[in-house]
């Protein structure tokens, strides 16, 4: 029996009303801005318009990449599709930075600083206090999880590290159905599975940014590797743009 | 070992385009107006207000079903749930009369055939054409269907013995874990579903409404029976005003 391998469909949710006041985020549940609606709208425009029809939807728990994935899914009349949801797609836990302002934290540590926590591998930001405001430790959606496994503060590797069991377990199972599997998460976990999929190095990934509701493609080979490497956006030239301008954000 | 028992709420879908228009409805996929998505809003906040928060939903594959319970949970702050959706909790599928006007029904067919097609327990309306244009004989989302399951129309005992296996297989699995258990659904699968737990005769049925966007909660027994007979809407003056109006539609 041959192996079949579906199509994998990577959604960053986009712009949020933190973004827009250039606040640290991470696993705060801010809401999608009007900008981010539209964002998703044309996500779901673009899946319809290049036939790219998911069968299963995959997202995190936090608000701005369900509605993401929602709108989306609505404009392209797959909203009846199957729904699975996992901590383990979430934002990159951004530790005692969330609430915080993106350019007054770069003024304030500086440079060097800023950088290594906006985008080292391995270096996570300062552990956020339980009893902070933008703590989610008593959050009844994490209720069940084991203690150890709720962050305090995360860096790109502590993402992919427990976003793969997801990959594994969930993902790669549909794929494997052959299913066009669309995965609506955000830019952290995002960059995880990409890395993970084209085998980026860890010094590579600080330069990779995904662009907020551009559909990503991948085609993936019977060993799920990519069949085109780096993906290919279903509005390429608009991606790129949009890619660029992510590099540039808390300037 | 005890055996708990969740608690139930069931959601109807608020006002759809088709509702607008006074057309029969059933599978054809229309979307929830500008009316619909303030009941949905409306249903979410008595969520929140009353405290009956959903740990899980399941919905039909219908649209005006899937964006109630996404409003709705949105509003509650429950929007990270996981999610169940079936064909068996869809709406009556009304067969030929799907998509037609229900006052010019009405006068072409007389009221006793009206009556008899709209409230009759077993007898369902004519069958549609498999090339009617609101047919869904070819709609991707039942694709996977062996056709025999597949109705041309139906009757309310025709919804309840497609609707009881799922209540049986995936929702009360749900309750027995001891969730609270949100069902956003229709007039008739969600009528089912209550002459089933209350025990409502053939003829009874017919004169049972069930309000739109009004959550409706039964807490059952060990037994799975409902500890108050026909449960209790969150907000019970206001649901048995909108039954009423409900019950004179199409007049």
């Amino acid at each position: 029996m041959e192996v079949m391998t579906g199509t994998l469909v990577l959604l960053r949710h986009g712009n949020s009303e933190w973004n827009a006041k250039n606040l640290f985020t991470g696993w705060v549940d801010v809401d999608l801005d009007a900008k981010g609606e539209d964002e998703a709208r044309r996500g779901g425009e673009q899946l319809k318009e290049y036939g790219v029809l998911p069968d299963v939807v995959h997202t995190s728990v936090l608000r701005r990449a369900i509605r993401t994935s929602e709108i989306a899914l609505h404009i392209a009349d797959r909203h009846w599709i199957p729904v699975k949801r996992s901590w383990r797609l979430n934002e990159r836990h951004y530790g005692a930075l969330q609430g915080k302002d993106k350019k007054q934290t770069l003024e304030t540590y500086g440079e060097e600083q800023f950088m290594l926590w906006r985008r080292s591998y391995d270096v996570p930001p300062p552990p956020i206090e339980d009893d902070s405001e933008f703590s989610q430790f008593s959050d009844p959606r994490y209720a069940e999880l084991a203690p150890e496994l709720k962050p305090r503060a995360e860096c790109l590797k502590d993402v992919l590290e427990r976003a793969l069991p997801y990959w594994y377990d969930a993902i790669v199972p549909d794929l494997r159905a052959g299913k066009t599997v669309l995965v609506a998460a955000h830019g952290n976990s995002l960059r995880a599975i990409v890395k993970h999929l084209d085998g980026i190095s860890d010094e590579a990934i600080a330069k990779l940014n995904i662009p907020t509701g551009f559909p990503l493609r991948y085609e993936l080979d019977d060993d799920l590797h990519p069949i085109t490497k780096g993906g290919t956006y279903l509005d390429p030239q608009a991606a790129k743009d949009a890619a660029a301008a992510v590099a540039n954000q808390g300037r």
